[in-house]
Formats: C-alpha cells, structure tokens, sequence
C-alpha cells in the first residue's frame, strides 16, 4: 500500500474552526488527502464547502447518511481509508457508530460523544469491529508533552505528589451566543454540546493532559462549577479539587470567562525527586525543576530529547513548531496505525494516540 | 519630633531568617534604628547577637520580660518607639500584650497569634489601647501589588467574578525538621506554629493578597489539606476553592512540597472588563489584560502609575525592586502612623498596612 | 482555474531539512500538490525521494535538465504551475534561469544565487519573461512581523533612529563539516555557499527583515568577520554596524558558535515614538514600548490587529502558530501571484512576498 | 574596632537620584552610618538635606572644602571612617583628592573621574596613600554576576569566543535637559559630564560588566557614536565592535534615546563549551546554555551555587533581590575592606568591589 491515504470529513464546511485545523493536520505531510465529504446539514453549504476544497463534486454530500450509502460503495481503488469527524458534540455518537460499522476507521473531534452511554456503546462498537478509532486530544501530540510523559515513566520526578492543570480562556465572558457566533452558540447549548460546558469542552483537555504524562487516575473530585454569563445554560468556570488513586492531590481550573485568556493550558507536575511544567502558549519547552541544581528547560528539536520527543518534531531547534504541528502529531500516529489496519497488519508496538478509551475516562 | 525612630526586638538572633529581613526593611531608609532587644530565649544567644548588631550591651536582654520592664523605665529620650516581635508564632501574643500595655507601639511578623482566640484579644487591646499595631504582610508593600489594588478599586477591572492565588514552595519537600533545621523545626510543629502549617505559613500570604487587592471577603470554602511528608504533624499542601461574598469564585492553593519552587506567589483576577496578574518573583510587573486590546505590562518607576504605586517606590524603573524593598515599604507606611501616635497627632489619611484586622481575618 | 496548484521541486531529496520544510509549507493548505521533482543529482536517490512522495515515477528525474525537458512538453491538463529550488547556493540560478526561460513560475530558497551577477541576471529575467519569482524569506511571513511593518507604516513609531538585528546560532560551534553532516558541510563550503558564510546564510536574514520592516535602506557599514573554527574557511561570525539612508543607525549580529543558541532571530526598532521588538523564537507576540504608557504585547490571531496580520493567520490566538505557519504564509501569498499568473489576470493589489529585488538587495 | 562606620556625603542633596541609592546602600545593613554631610554646593539646599537625614546640624556644610577641613579636626572617636562622593562627574577628582590625602577611605560613584588623567592622577595617588577607594560599578555587586565570574574562571564556558553587551535606556529621547531636569542636564552637559555622554554613562557600566565576567581587555574597537537628539551636546547613543586581546569577540551597543527601555543592561558571553546570559532587568537568574544539554536557569538564592554568590545574598532564592542589595553589596565587600584600614589591617585575600583601576579601564 504505497500511496497517499484517502480520507472523508463530516462536518468543518465554511466558516468553522476546528474542521479547518484537521484539514491542515491531516494534509500537512502530505500522508493523506481529503478526497469526500458531508460538510455541512445544508446540502448547499456543503457542496460550496467541497468545492472550496476542489473535490469532485460527485464525492460531496448533503448528509453523512447519504455520504455513508455511497463511499461504502466506492471501488477499492477509492476506497475512503478513514473519515473525520468534526461536527458539534451531539453529532458524534451516529455517525462514528455508522462509518465504524461499515467497515471505515474514524478520527472524531473530541469530546466522543454526547454522554458516557454513547461512549460505553462506541468503545464497544470498535472493539468489535476492530477499526481505528482516534479522539483527537491534540495536546498529546507536542513534543514536549511526549517528552514529559517520558521523565515521569522513567522516574525522573519520583512519585508524584502534587499536579495543577489549568485552562483559563476568555472567549464566553461575554454573551457571544446570543450575536449568532456559530462556535459559542452550540458550544453553550445543551442540547447539542452535553451536560457540561466549559469543563467538557476544555476542561477534559486539561484532565487528559493530567492522565497522558502522569498515568494518575482520578479516584475523588470536588468540584465548584459556575455561569458567570446571564443567559447561560452551561456552566462557563469550574474549580476542581482532585484526588488520585496513589494518594497524589491536585487542583484543575478551567474557565471561560478569564478575559485577555486565550488557550493558557499549563500543566505541572510535582514529583519526590524533581517537578515539571508545560505551557502550552509557550509549546516549544519544558521546565523541569530540582531541590538542589539550575532549573532545566528543555527544548523541542534537541539530541538529549527521548525518542518519543524527537518522533513527534518536523523542524530543528529554534524554529518554533505550534498547534499545527502538535495535532499533525496526532495525525501521523494515526496514520501509522490506519495504514496497518488498511494493509491488515498490526499497528507498529510504539504508536500512541488518544483512543476510545480517553474518552470513556473523559466523560 | 524630628529623629530617627528608636526600636527594640523581640526575637531574631543569630541564625535567624526573618529577624535579618526585619532589621534590614526598617532601617533600610535610615529612618529608625534598632537600639535594644532579647533576640532569643538563651540570654548567651541573645547577648551575642545584640554585640552583632553594635548594641549597647545594657539594652540587650534575656527575655522580652525583662526587656518590657527595663525599657518602660527609659527616660523618654532614650524611649523606644515601637518594638518588633519576630518570635515564632506561639510567641507573639504575649509580647505583643505586653508591650502594648506598657504603651508601645508594636510592629508584628505574620501570623498575628498562635489561634483566633488570641488574635481576638489582641484587636481587643489594640482598640483599647489607641497603639499603632503593624502586622507584616509584607507582599502588600509592593509597588505593582499596590497599582493592582487601585486599578480594582477604580473599576477598571469592572465586576471581579474569579480569583486565582497559589503559594508554592519546596522547601519542606523532605523532612527538613530532622535535620536540626531552626525554621523548618518550629514550622511544623503544632505546638509553636498552630492549628496549621503551610496554609498558615503561606497560605495566608496568598489570602491577604487577594484580599488587599480585591477587597473581597470569602464567604464558603472547600480545603483539602494534606501531609505529604511521612512523620510531619502539620499539613505541608493545601487545595482550596472559594467562594466569595458577592458571587466571585476562586481557587487558592499552597504547598511546601512543590520541589523547585521558590516563593512563586502568583495572584490573577479576572473581572468583567479585564484581568491583571501578578507575580511575587518578578514583582516589577502587573501585566493586564483585555478582550479587544494588546496586553499590557505596567512597570514599576514610571509615570503613569498610581500615586500610591509611586510612593512605594524607591528608585527609577529598570533598576528592579525586590523583596526587602516591599518588606521595607511596610514600615515606610507604618513609621509614618507611629510618629503620629509618638507625636500625638492623627495618622495621614492615606496611610496604608496590614494590622491587627488583618490578622483577625486572616486566623 | 479551479483546481489545486501543481509543482516540482529541485533538490530537498532524502536527508535535507528546508526541502521538507518547503514541502510542508506548500501543502499544508491543500492548495498546491507536488507532482514532479529532480530531488537529487544522484538519480537513484532522486527516485527513491520521489517514491517517499508517492509520486508518479515517470515524473521523477535524475536531473534538473531532464525533467525541464520533460516537463515542458506536458500537456496544459498537467503542466507544473511553478517549480521550487531548494538546491546548494551555487545550484539555484542555472535551474531558475532554465525553468524561467522555459515559461515557468519559480519559487526558490534563499539566497537568490551565488553572487551578484547571478542574482542581476535572473532579476533581468525575470522582468523580461513575466514570471513570478519569490524569493523565501520566511520571517516575513510572520504574523507579527506584518503587524510591525503596518505599525511602521503608519508612522506609530514616529521616525526610526535605532535598529537591532540579531541572529545567533550555535550549530557550527565545532567543525560539523568534518563529520559529513551534509548540510554542514555545503554550508561552510565557498564553492557551493558562495563569499559568505554566517552573514550569507543568516545575516541576510536579519537584514531582509529590517528591510522589510522598516523600508530602512543601508547607506554604509562596517563588518568584523570572524572564523572561529579552525579549518573552516567561511566566516562563522559577523559584527556590523549599520548606517542608513536617513540617518538612522543599527547594529547587526550574526553567528554560527553561539552555543546554546538555536535560531534566535530578533529585531529591535526604535522610533521617536515608540519601539517595538520581535523574537522569532517567540514568533506569536510583537512587544511594544512607550515613554509614557505601559508596554504593549500584541499577540496573534486577536481582532485589534491590522488585516494583513490576519491574513498571515491560521488559527486563533493563544493556539501558536510557528515556523512551518510563516513559511507557510509565503506560499499563500506566492499562490495569489501564481493563480493569477497561469489565469492570465494581475496579481491583487496587497499581495506581498519577498521577490527577486530582495534577493539582489541581500547580496 | 567593634562599631557602625561612620561616614560622610558629597552630593546627594534633594531632589538627586544617586545619592539616595548611596544612602540606602550604604545603611541598609545598619553597618554604617552617615553622620556628616557637603551636600550641595548651596549651603542652604546643603543644611536642608542635613535636616533630612536627622544629622547633627553642625556636621553639615556649605562646600566639600569647608567639611574636608572641619572632619580632618574631629577626634579620633567621632572621625569618618570613608566619605562618600556622588556628585557629578567633574566634581570627583577634587573632594577625592583632597579627601585621600587627609587620609580618608573614599567611595566614588562612577566614573572614577572627567577624563583620563584625573584618573591617572588618583590611581596614583590611591597607591601613595594606601587607602582604600572604591568605585561603584554597582552591577559587578549582583549575585548573579559573581556567579557567572565565577563559571568563567573555572572554565566552564571554555574559551571565549564572543561578548555581546547592551545597554539600552530611553529616558533621554527627548530634550530633557531643556526642561531643567537635573539628571538630565548635567548628564548632556560636556563641561560637567566629560567627553563622552551615553557611552560614558551606561556604555561604561556595560564594558566594566565583560571585564569583571570574563577578564577580557578590548584591544582594538571601532565606535559610531550619534546624538540623535537636536541641540544636544554629547552623543545619545553608540554602537561599538570590539575586538579582545586573546581573539575573543564583540558587539556593545549603549543607548538613551531607545524609547521603552528602562536599564535593559544584559550581557552574553559565549565560549567553546557554553554559553551564559544574565539580565539586569531580572537578575535573580542567569542562564547558561550547552550544546547538547537542556538549559540551566540558575537562581540567586540556592545552595549550589559558588561561595561568592552565596556572600553576595541576603535573602532566600524566590524572594527576589534587586538593585539596592546589588549596590548594598559592593558596599558591604568595600566595608570589609575600611574596617580592615581603620583597624590597621590587611583586607580580607577574596575581598573584591570595583577600585581605582577599573576607573582608569573605564576611561
């Protein structure tokens, strides 16, 4: 199988953000090319949105169903090796659950679902059907994020004590829903976004982040959970106290009314031997710190990096690689396991990117 | 009364930490200058000390009791006017009682007391007694601490809907009081420091700092305390969310186990307007910011600060403030209401330190 | 014209790093697809480059001459729409003049060409065929660094009067070129780099910047070149200071044995108003200072920037944007040109990416 | 000799920048005391400045010479143990003269004197007397300075190769001086000021920071001095090439008119094994960097770091220490110093503050 893969998008026509965003990450190595897509419930924006991508007009749809019928039918030389996800929250579940079925991989936005019985009933779905599933937690995909998770499996910090995960944003500290903002609107609806509001849409982020470097799992949490914004039916700020299984303490803030805020995701970790902190605003390097020695920053495109650091880099040192790059990271694991599963052989032993799983845990 | 101010001190000899930073933030300016003291409890330790400091040896004592009755009989040229007490916390309460009954004046390193019971007495007295009572909440002397206090009380921020103050330390990260260590030995010592040890150690910075900046008053808390170094009888990491009486929420943290961390007191607020953050280790800046404009760094030394900001300055912008200039601008504040009260007349209207209800509220 | 741009690509086979980064940047948006290439002088090499493409092989060449025959005999439905060179120095103007000549749009790596009559030459061809001919200067296409130029523009600066350039590295701090390291070693090469190493490689850099910045043109100057290297016989360090047209005066640093240093491009500018700085490590804020206000930081993807600083934009801000983003940007632009110039219509008025000037200019 | 030293002032009356920093310097550790004072050439604005600092009336003069003669006749237990001379530069060389030869111990702000053989002059005359003189380059008193001295000479930076000095400021980017600035106008005045204004000022501070790091000396420079500003006297800015003895190189570039910047003095020193940066603006750190390890931040403050820094602290890392503790150093070294020529003894082997011959390098 040695060509480009071949993938589909439901959701992400014009005017989106994040559908966008895997556009670039899916295509930016030039792995893979979108090829088809239901971009939008409105068969019209949607065949505009297909030609602003110069499809063939015969492979763009006016619904995932539709889209479904006919790339299921598609000669194997055509063949859709796996489709995105990309539309709100409400609208994960049905489509991954019928692409899986007819045989397709899937990368989804996250969250996975709506609620954790659809995530129950999605984890199911793929381990019975044995495709690829991707939830794209993109912040996995930094390279010093891989890093980070490498000196805490290899004990560097010793055990962990002590982790802050912050979110702060400032998009929603107004009530942008109600000027017809596409994102704020279904982002604060209930009815398409889920029961939770900020903490679901970039809290999860923070508490994934948490999970990929340290391996901790929550074992109790008490959280405050506010909305700031008259109007609102979703909370727009949450405060979290955690507790972890092996007795480590943590505290996880998210908000979305921290205005001049835009995506300042921070973790720190605080171990016996050593601590760590990463920002993602400033992506490119990673803190450690000691009881008795100079602090170390350590630096994206370096020799002394961990493998795993120096797999998820494209450029060298000093050119600074973004949030781009990290969700390409994302992708090219994928793909490496997509072309396994495509070619009927086994995922390489290394491949790492968020599953299913994170996203039952997420819920 | 046109001197220098005469003080004597309780506690602080040699080997101390807090008794050198005192002597250097009071008599920094040459405005006052220590003349008498029992700077420990071993009239050796104490003597020694005194000898350190060029004392006249007959105003260097064995106890703070013998202090209180030789001192009182001073002549009044040669009369203290004010004594600082830099014992640890257990022995705050009755020196201060003390000396305040006697009619001094009485500067006070933070907490106030070893429990409320005793700080309650202590507001009672001060009240009682018309003295000017100095708590050293030394963080509030900051410059750029005291632009963010007048940038929140001019509404610039507009409504405060959600505070962020952590306090980590690592110093305590191993068990430090087996090893003979002064300061680490009666810090966590239920029996000296309290009810709590990094919550009161430091935590109380963190809430002084919101509440002087903020002005807000915590209405309900959730705190989840915990000791992480095995054998230590005080908690050495506190999780806290707040809420607060007009409706803001907010998140306190504090740790002596964070390893690698210094004093890395940070202090954000987020109002409906704008947000300004702060931190402790590079106190020269306040950086603001907005939804539609470019961020801004307010730099200490400049023009366009607050009179107030500029009055706790020392030199130009650029020529970096630090600790012991904040610790010293306290007593800045606080000579200019003892020579008032030595001087018989009323404190400035501007004048502005922590005191004894800072204490209460603190407890 | 509806339909994705294609290309070719000379040089950036196997083991390179700026044919990658050209490949990335041109892709990343699905704008453009690389089609054809002559990826190495090595023919084997060359085909094995094309296969880790997924390109046809009967469009992969063994010779920049072998496929300038070949691919100007394509049929319309086929043809390359331009042709990027990512070759040595001293192999960028015979293919460029070639494919030039054969009608082509050429997009080539810096610098333009080996010395000055090469680069005189191709801009003489340039002006005579028509073609479009871009020139990347990445920086320039930097978000930020547009958002300096149009605050420059607008006179927010007032008049310059001081310029800092500067752009350390440390790679060449031993002699790499004695181990092989491909790019090392024609790097530090006369025959293939041309006169200039340091100050040709990256000085040309931090003075395209300037250029393109401020519009300042150097009127005189005055360089200390330095080899530290033994054995080396370019210079691996250059001190210059500047003079310019109307009086201002700079400073430009370039090196190569910095150690430590990645590629820490920055570019300071000081006007009668105000001053603004840019570091290229930290490519998402543009810092800017004032006598008598606080200190700005515009950070990308915000709504108070200037359009041509959106434009540069992919993603919202607080989701940096890094390296592969600005190279990216130059593309985007190349490809308004382009698409124009195959449509047979003017390129749009804002259009703005280095040209063949600039490189005569950096020479 | 167990007592506070005594001294007296030159200058530094009302409404002056740098006397006030000498004060606080000089008293803050409560090691000396002023007790006499010439403090302005105008008796009266001299007797109110005396009033000020709570002096003894009949200790404060109406001219250096008046108090040269007075203090010369005190007895023994009431004699100036150093006086301290912070008036503008062409008023050094006399009252240091004049003071040395009556046998006392000298502090100079800088430079040392008008020219360079005043200077001369004094070197001379320091040796004749024996007494001890000291010029305060107050930015070789910084912890983090003597930090990086300290790597330097036990070669962990390898061979120098390159310096890059800066000195930025602004606050001379208008015509100050025409507004009766005090500062201003002497500091632009050739007769007060001496031949040089920006790089006499700062540049020199700048210079005497790479010799006391590295132990450099520049053997061959080329400077373009400018003065930006209209009807200014002396040059507002400067930027110069520097070429080492030992084949080390430079860059130092000092500015006044750079709008924005406060006292932006940094200094980067890269050698054939690592590299070190430190910035005044934030000089509780300083960085060092390696080729093929994470980058050190190392902290004012800790435990590893050498027996110099750890002298030259006051307080605990993470409480940050600033300018006046930088300048309260050079005088708590040069008090070693005194109190070893009061008493008859030699000075400590490891003392070490600026002396005479760094006023005569300066020049």
């Amino acid at each position: 199988m040695h060509r480009k893969l071949r993938f589909g998008m439901i959701g992400g026509g014009r005017g989106g953000f994040i559908g966008a965003v895997h556009r670039i990450a899916a295509q930016m190595d030039a792995q893979a090319e979108l090829v088809a897509g239901a971009f939008s419930s409105d068969p019209k924006r949607s065949r505009a949105s297909g030609r602003d991508f110069y499809l063939d007009p015969t492979r763009v749809y006016g619904s995932y169903g539709e889209m479904a019928r006919a790339e299921a039918a598609q000669p194997r030389e055509r063949r859709l090796d796996f489709i995105v996800i990309v539309t709100p929250n409400h609208e994960h579940f049905r489509p991954a659950k019928l692409f899986l079925e007819l045989g397709f991989n899937v990368v989804c936005d996250k969250p996975v679902a709506f609620d954790l019985t659809e995530a129950k009933a999605l984890r199911a779905l793929v381990a019975k059907t044995g495709k690829v599933f991707v939830l794209t937690h993109n912040y996995t995909g930094n390279a010093m994020v891989r890093q980070a998770r490498q000196l805490v499996r290899a004990g560097k910090l010793g055990v962990i004590r002590k982790v802050v995960a912050e979110y702060p944003q400032g998009w929603l500290a107004t009530r942008l829903e109600a000027t017809r903002h596409k994102q704020a609107s279904w982002k604060t609806d209930p009815k398409r976004c889920g029961a939770s509001g900020c903490l679901g849409d970039i809290g999860t982020h923070a508490e994934n982040l948490i999970r990929f470097v340290t391996g901790l799992e929550i074992d109790e949490l008490c959280a405050d959970l506010t909305t700031f914004v008259q109007g609102r039916r979703l909370e727009d700020d949450g405060n979290v106290i955690l507790r972890f299984k092996d007795g480590a303490r943590g505290v996880l803030q998210a908000s979305q009314i921290c205005i001049g805020e835009e995506n300042a995701l921070t973790l720190r970790v605080y171990g016996t031997k050593a601590s760590i902190e990463w920002q993602q605003e400033q992506p490119n390097e990673l803190i450690m710190k000691f009881a008795d020695r100079p602090r170390q920053v350590w630096r994206r495109g370096n020799g002394y990096l961990h493998a795993e650091a120096v797999r998820h880099t494209r450029v060298p040192g000093g050119h600074p690689e973004g949030y781009l790059e990290a969700f390409g990271n994302i992708y090219r694991e994928a793909f490496r396991a997509i072309r396994a599963e495509v070619s009927g052989r086994r995922p390489p032993r290394d491949v790492c990117f968020p599953t299913i799983s994170d996203g039952v845990s997420g819920m």
